[in-house]
């Protein structure tokens, strides 16, 4: 549900032959650089997980229900488990960046994601990121039908390439 | 000159009866907010600093060719020198902020600002802001014709209520 | 309470003519810095929230048994209520800072303090905050006689110059 | 070189049976944390980055006179090529964190290190994190006789376990 008067400030969610993605500019602000004079490397990590947040938004699902427990059994978040990440190329102020976000692979909490930035079409950042659907005592919970459906279009405990239904450690 | 695939990225410049401002949309992400469960203080400060910055660049002048030195005589950025806030209600995750901002004096050297940040057009958080455009040396640099006339349409050196041509300290 | 391994992680409180008041040692790293090659300005809003966390903390208040609720009535926090601040001179890459905490005025839910970073000796900051302990729920609520006796050797309700007792809006 | 007044500010280096290696100590404050009530995943890429600044630090290689040139032939700076991260536990406000940095190997431009944070002994976070010595040009740098020294022990060109000398791509 893209907020009225802002349409595009969730980004967008792209259906094409690779399938359904998400999609994100990003502008490059004095906070992102350091002295070195490019973006910062941490600086990434933070657009990665804005991508994420803005796809499961547009999917229906947006973060402060999760915590509240408002659409979930009990409060809830995604916490990243696992990030390897590539620096490709640096980014400078006032650069426009598009993070692209694709599902990779769902578990039975979890959820791999290709994460790419882009400058101009071309990469300056990759990573495969895991995050994990937790409560707020910890414990890992299944992915919602709601979640599962919107990322990859298959009905709760179907077949998901050979990686659906698998449990996290 | 606001980026062809995401028309809205720089926000828009406002012109009314109250003058001519900006307004640049902000989403909170989990990276603004802290364990008290609300937007961290510190987050505001950061959003205003991108409120001037697109302002800016609306008006023609971006942050890089300011360092570049491209789109003045010598590399130079504006600096915050005082800066007076009020953190009037919370932010949450989620929440859409606007961030505005409108010239309230120009000086030779140095722009002061009142910045409003707002959620559902209530304010959450105001700050009166003055900047100072600086060399890389350290030394002010008079303000650009250009700068001048897109702050207050007013030509370089002409008054603008009783403050223009003020020399800052 | 200084950790045992690293005593300094914390500061110091110093007692001396002037009262009782608090140093923090600050290192500039890149993720403080920006591409205009200085010290970011919020990052100075950071550095004096740690400063104002640690003095807490050495009067026995941390900020997680005020979360938590262990250490008063309910799970409360101090927010920020208003900041005035000075930059007055730029801070860089490895830089080492000292980040100076004063009481300046107690209230019956808040606490005003002047807040100075130096860098070998001089003053590159300033500012002066005032906080106010809010409850979860966001009421205001009354400094616990604890955290009125660390800040100023005073019972509760005792007048402290013209500002005890007064209560905030 | 550690400061005069706060000799623990920059960490240890620490010598034993695995080698020589780097840690230092980290206090989580709001600023680290999200609404989540944890600390956010991309506040240990920055502890991180501490960790790694103040090992050369205390090498004698501090990061501003690399970007100043006045340490090396021109002016350069470690930039982190990739980064494979794994988030074991959850930290919280206030919690005491210590980032250990121990070398994996030396190329001819780069250093891959294996940098854990701990709390209380267990290892909350783990990384190897590939950093690359270039150029403000972008030009990727041979790592000094100093820096190699202090790393490894070794001279430059010297064997280092299987690994120095090894180019990076």
């Amino acid at each position: 549900m893209p907020p009225q008067n802002w349409p595009d400030l969730s980004g967008r969610i792209v259906e094409d032959g690779t399938g359904r993605w998400h999609v994100l500019p990003i502008r490059v602000y004095f906070e992102d650089t350091d002295a070195g004079g490019i973006a910062y490397h941490a600086s990434y990590i933070r657009w990665c997980e804005r991508g994420r947040t803005d796809f499961l938004r547009l999917l229906g699902t947006d973060s402060r229900r999760l915590i509240d427990g408002s659409s979930s059994h009990e409060p809830a978040a995604f916490v990243v488990r696992r990030m390897n990440c590539e620096f490709l190329r640096p980014s400078r102020m006032d650069d426009i960046l598009e993070v692209e976000t694709r599902v990779k692979a769902l578990g039975g909490a979890s959820v791999t994601l290709l994460q790419t930035v882009r400058h101009a079409g071309r990469a300056v950042f990759e990573a495969e990121v895991t995050v994990v659907l937790v409560a707020v005592s910890g414990k890992p919970l299944r992915l919602t039908s709601a979640i599962r459906a919107g990322f990859g279009d298959v009905p709760d405990g179907a077949p998901l390439g050979g990686v659906a239904g698998q449990q996290d450690g």
